[in-house]
């Protein structure tokens, strides 16, 4: 089959890949659309440690698995876990020990014509989302996942900084929780437009009120967005690091401790409130979609899917 | 009076500093003892830009203030703040941004023979408290201040590293809450030795389990002790972070935001429950006094105070 490869940090386009075999307890996926995420980019950029095929993001069609599946449309959880050691058993199986990650840990991912999954890592799309909509179930999950650590009050102030792909979802679930909110980037854009034409209240970074905001979501898996989400946050604030970040961070401990700062780090959400939110239309994300390629074409995919300000990519890759 | 006075990264003990005045709401104050502790050590290091009278661990006598309260044994919270700001009015005056902070921030401290605070800072001290037990006051407010910020479950498994002045009265205020506690310093010593006395499980750092706790906190103030603080914590734990540090801190965040780790800067507690504790008897103090010193001592003190291991050294300040 056709699938994208990272090797020593390259990709390339390969026709080669052998179909993937599904374990017992997994189905086997055709893959209709996938979308490229951060994530990808990093792991092409050698951030990680990671060989296989890519990709994480993805809707597909059932191809061999339990027959009430067969032939339905599904996105899929990311994290394959055990379900038997402490950090499963803890009620918090994405960060099992033994777990392989879609595409990016232990995992085949789904820039290719099949991906492997196991069974119940899936959700059946409901008909009423369309297929380019279910492929930001996954980010948007992931979005999802502040909800799930940190209380947002209504009556919060809350700084979202970075308008790309990840943070335009998070602004508009942050939105609905009816709290008072900001989106920043770093100067007028085609993401702080599409906020703007929502009714989200959006800046730029230079003129953030500093020490003013209850929470502070960093998208931009960087220092400069960092420092920014940081200078925001009144004492006793909360920054939510939404972010993978290349290398270390460096921060003044001493002022963190002083202003009684709460850092939480987040990842992967809960996939049915993110389906359920799609359903009702009360997320919108056909808005966010940047350019569409083939799988054959996903190189020049990745280079779109690299410049600045780009939104997101999907991957055409099977007809329902 | 006689104080000790930092200026220009130097202390000394000066016998010609004014007796201080009231202002209105203020009281004036006998110094009847007072404890060193590792903010005065890190401000003499000039870790913070503070020139004056140092110290804010301090029981005292009131000299002028409130019919009610004269001649009686006080201890005072240590942030004199303004009230009336939009941080005072959203209970949290610990962060009021025109706060003066005693021996801190623009107010002279309590390394003196009298100190003013306003009354409303003021706690008065039961009789069944002794005037050095009631000198631990403030750092077991700061103590108890863990658990105001973090949920510490019965279920949870807990680190402390570090078993010095401030790590002694964190793990007995944890050990109360009935978790599974460790508390872990360097090799062996006084402060783990005391520790195990009380019955409380002691280790070294080289030792600890890794991604084991729910909850790690950190009361070093070093990068070592951020490290092995960091390590032992499960995915989704909490790293409290309850020293100042010298200086910037490196991590790495991709690694906190995969493992959705949350760090909380901790500070200043409540004092009603620290004296209540002392009052039940909860938590022992006096053996945590390595030292008392004079106040025209206090350089030999502070040299003291800086030894590797040191606990609590106290100034003898006035009789009552």
């Amino acid at each position: 089959m056709t699938a994208v490869w990272l090797q020593d940090g390259k990709i390339r386009v390969r026709t080669d890949v052998p179909l993937p075999k599904p374990l017992p307890g997994e189905a086997l996926i055709r893959v209709l659309q996938a979308g490229i995420c951060n994530t990808d980019l990093e792991l092409v950029r050698g951030y990680y440690p990671y060989s296989g095929v890519l990709g994480h993001e993805f809707v597909g069609a059932v191809a061999r698995g339990p027959e009430a599946l067969l032939g339905q449309r599904v996105v899929g959880e990311i994290n394959a876990v055990c379900g038997k050691c402490s950090t499963c058993r803890s009620g918090r199986p994405t960060h099992c020990d033994k777990r392989t990650v879609l595409g990016i840990v232990n995992r085949d991912g789904a820039f290719a014509t099949f991906v492997t999954l196991p069974v119940e890592n899936l959700h059946l799309v409901p008909p009423s989302i369309s297929t380019s909509a279910a492929t930001f179930v996954e980010p948007l999950a992931a979005a999802l996942q502040i909800q799930q650590q940190v209380t947002i009050r209504p009556t919060d102030r809350v700084l979202v900084v970075g308008p790309g792909k990840l943070g335009q979802l998070i602004a508009q679930t942050l939105a609905l929780t009816g709290c008072e909110l900001l989106v920043v980037g770093r100067g007028a854009g085609r993401g702080l437009e599409l906020l703007s034409a929502r009714g989200i209240c959006t800046g730029i970074v230079a003129e953030v009120e500093t020490s003013a905001f209850d929470v502070a979501v960093e998208c931009n898996g960087n220092a400069d967005g960092f420092a920014v989400a940081r200078r925001a946050l009144r004492p006793r604030g909360t920054l939510v690091m939404k972010s993978t970040y290349a290398g270390d961070l460096t921060f003044n401990a001493s002022a963190l401790v002083v202003d009684e700062i709460t850092l939480v780090g987040s990842r992967c959400g809960p996939f049915r409130p993110a389906l359920r939110l799609l359903e009702d239309k009360r997320v919108q994300v056909e808005p966010l979609i940047e350019a569409r390629y083939s799988l054959s074409d996903a190189l020049t995919a990745f280079e779109h899917a690299q410049q600045p300000g780009a939104l997101k990519v999907l991957l055409n890759i099977g007809e329902q």
